[in-house]
């Protein structure tokens, strides 16, 4: 068994079907979105090929570009992020990791 | 001097004046835009701090989420991308890394 590491797929795609598809195929792989054009989760070195060749599959000639990046878990640890998402009332809620 | 690694900044912003702000702090740190809301280049510990104080002082209370991500040499020779861009005529002309 290959060893599993946590994936970015992160990508700039202007249509909207062939978005939605990669999106998809994201989820197919068990990756969440992490934002609106950004999935993570963990991957072996196989199920990666595979979703290389379904990316490419569905981008096919449509101008775009996707990015397919694993991270090793020090790097993943050195990850920061600020989030602020506003509740109910607007107010906002400020995270940071 | 403590050592550079390549860094990732990808964020979703709604608001047009933050996400322009966002990009040129950014482009301040000497990253490279490789999407429409990411960017890359080599930051060492320090520049990477700088830069994330920087970016949270940007996003202040307005809705959105940034992410910081260093990545080692080993990980950023892993990488892959698919990338289509339409030439002069509407041809497309595809790039694999």
């Amino acid at each position: 068994m290959r060893p599993e590491l946590d994936t970015y797929v992160v990508y700039d795609i202007e249509d909207d079907r062939v978005r939605y598809q990669i999106a998809n195929a994201c989820k197919d792989y068990g990756l969440e979105r992490i934002q609106f054009s950004a999935f993570l989760g963990p991957l072996n070195a196989n199920k990666r090929d595979e979703l290389f060749l379904r990316l490419k599959k569905v981008m096919g000639e449509k101008p775009g570009k996707v990015l397919v990046i694993p991270i090793c878990e020090k790097d993943q640890k050195a990850r920061r992020s600020i989030t602020v998402h506003l509740d109910a009332d607007g107010k906002p809620e400020i995270h940071e990791e």
